[in-house]
């Protein structure tokens, strides 16, 4: 199964592709989506669509595993944000790929086993299943990648 | 100048397109886009991004003008309202439409001349201004349309 991990956002989108065979996961690729901050807001939104569109054609994931949304300090940022994440929801099924949607404390239950694990803890522990040699960068990639781990997890029940 | 005001939702999404010139409206075409409930959100986004491309192709107009969206009591509902607002600045930006966002403030403000008005006083203005014969239906579109008024006069220095 290859799945893509999507960290939403309209200045950075961070992605991660793994392909998930015999509860072993294999790196495909990651990233980040940039937007240009003196773009027009509904500019930036085209720009992350063109994008998401280059990525499901390039690499065809078959489900998107993405962060589950919620609103709490800065109202206008998280409307900003949702609309961005609106756009790949979108470029996901135009492509007929089924969306899943974790919560953080699922995704850190998932890859540390502690649903209050340190960011840092996070991190770490996708580097460590993913066997990689530094802790992926940018954050938002790293972040992508740990979803895309979560839905391995959750979607396979001898897990 | 053909202005599309657009009353975001994920359910409906209220369309009204006017014509604007000499300080005249002219109606040209109001309703709303409705998504199924039974499909699943992405695929309701999907829905809302193609009938508003067909929006765009048949009656092309020059300016979006559109509600700016406020969190308040309904955080879930707010996001996928977003999620849907995104798509729909999307399709306008693919086709170089710029974006005006109103408050309700504003809107009401434009339209009936204060901003404290009650809803129903402004359908009745639109109603007026549009020399219909009924408050159009669904309310959506008599939003969106109060939208489009809106942009008329708050784009027009001499109003």
């Amino acid at each position: 199964m290859r799945i893509l991990g999507i960290d939403p956002g309209y200045a950075t989108v961070g992605f991660g592709i793994l392909d998930y065979q015999g509860m072993r996961f294999q790196t495909v690729e990651y990233g980040a989506i940039l937007t240009e901050a003196h773009t027009d807001f509904s500019g930036r939104l085209a720009q992350i669509y063109e994008d998401m569109c280059f990525l499901l054609e390039k690499y065809r994931p078959q489900v998107l595993s993405v962060e589950k949304l919620y609103f709490n300090t800065n109202k206008t940022t998280g409307i900003m944000v949702a609309e961005a994440r609106g756009v790949i929801l979108l470029a996901c099924a135009q492509k007929n790929i089924p969306v899943f949607e974790y919560t953080p404390l699922q995704v850190k239950s998932a890859v540390v086993g502690y649903g209050k694990a340190e960011k840092m803890q996070v991190m770490d522990m996708t580097r460590r299943i993913l066997r990689l040699a530094e802790i992926p960068k940018p954050d938002d990639a790293a972040d992508a990648l740990a979803l895309a781990i979560c839905h391995g997890h959750c979607a396979n029940p001898d897990y």
